[in-house]
């Protein structure tokens, strides 16, 4: 298979386009992508990455920024923040890649676990987690081609407890490993419109 | 108590407002609004609706617009409708109405079946309805000063079945009076971070 991994040289990125990178040709995305550079946040950007890569089997979006502040301080601009990245840059990688995906290919877009088992400071990217998995699970339903769409919804990685950790205290953290396998089902299964949890 | 229903003249709205007109004081909003106008598109209007109002014990936003197109029809802008409306309106009306509820109150969000029991067509209502319930989830356990919020997530009404009877066939539709109670006990109770269904 051809892989798109927008997000590629992050912690999940990584893990995912080293596994896969085994058995089928990945093409690295991000704003410095290795080998194709797109930024989820603009319309344009998106555009210009799927005309440059043209067709593929699976595209993978391991991405998506947001505001973490109490809802005390939280602003309409800055919830836009995880609006325009998270939430509509994932959703517009599946809008506007669906001509580009070959019949029976994937997409899988990434959640998380705070918009089941909130934190503090996170409303911002719950909101946008909980609007990815149910435009996943809705638009699983009438995806062409036998195109699917699945989202994977992770634990904090044990891999970036020294970025995120005081965020989330008290939460059994996961191993970039047990994360690999959702997109593994995802991308190389046949399952559609899951939300994979892997807490 | 003091209650701001927006969208109070809406086939929801009314039959929130009359029951909880039995015993509290109903602000009327809406573009159109009997006591206020507002859009929830608009931040500038979410504002300059709260300075009129001043304080409320209660927040229900029974409103929320969103395009209906197949997943394969869907452009990022119009999908931009739901987003502005259904998804951001809501959520504007709590990050910029928190400060104009009394200790002890509540907001109370309206959301829908779709987001858990699919429909062709609704992927982008869907996506807005679990973005507003992740937030609302998610908001809840750092609400300031005993301020609670719920969301509720209505079944398609009786009442509603001839404008949107086509798109829910073969779902139970639950009355008017049913969904109410939903509201009652986000408003008259004492949870918070629910979602009600009402299926
Ligand atoms: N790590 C965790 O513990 C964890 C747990 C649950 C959920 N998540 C979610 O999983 C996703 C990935 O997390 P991560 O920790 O692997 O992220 P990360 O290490 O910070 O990496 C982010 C990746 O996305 C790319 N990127 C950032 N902004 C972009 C944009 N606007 N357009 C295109 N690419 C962009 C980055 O590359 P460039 O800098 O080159 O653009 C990088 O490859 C995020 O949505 C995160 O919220 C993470
Ligand atoms: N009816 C159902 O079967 C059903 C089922 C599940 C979920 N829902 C959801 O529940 C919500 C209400 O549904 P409904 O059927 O009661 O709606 P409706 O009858 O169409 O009424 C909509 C209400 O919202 C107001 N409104 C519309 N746009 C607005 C804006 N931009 N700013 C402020 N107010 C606005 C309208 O008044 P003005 O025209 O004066 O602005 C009206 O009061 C919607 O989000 C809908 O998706 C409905």
């Amino acid at each position: 298979m051809k892989i798109l991994i927008v997000g590629a040289s992050g912690v999940i990125g990584q893990a995912v386009a080293q596994e896969l990178g085994k058995r089928h040709d990945i093409i690295h995305a991000g704003r410095n992508g290795r080998d194709v550079s797109v930024d989820i946040t603009s319309i344009e950007s998106i555009k210009k990455m799927y005309e440059q890569i043209g067709k593929v089997d699976a595209v993978i979006s391991a991405t998506g920024g947001a505001h973490f502040a109490s809802v005390s301080e939280l602003t309409p601009e800055l919830n836009d923040i995880a609006i325009e990245s998270k939430l509509k840059g994932q959703v517009n990688l599946v809008l506007l890649g669906m001509n580009y995906v070959n019949d029976g290919g994937s997409f899988t877009l990434t959640t998380g676990i705070m918009m089941d088992d909130p934190i503090p400071l996170g409303a911002s990217a719950a909101m946008a987690n909980g609007a990815v998995r149910a435009f996943v699970k809705s638009s699983s339903i009438e995806m062409p081609r036998g195109i699917r769409i699945n989202s994977v919804s992770p634990n904090v990685l044990q891999e970036s407890l020294g970025k995120y950790g005081e965020f989330f205290r008290g939460f059994e953290a996961v191993p970039a490993r047990r994360v690999v396998l959702a997109f593994q089902k995802s991308v190389e299964g046949a399952q559609t419109g899951q939300s994979y949890q892997v807490y």
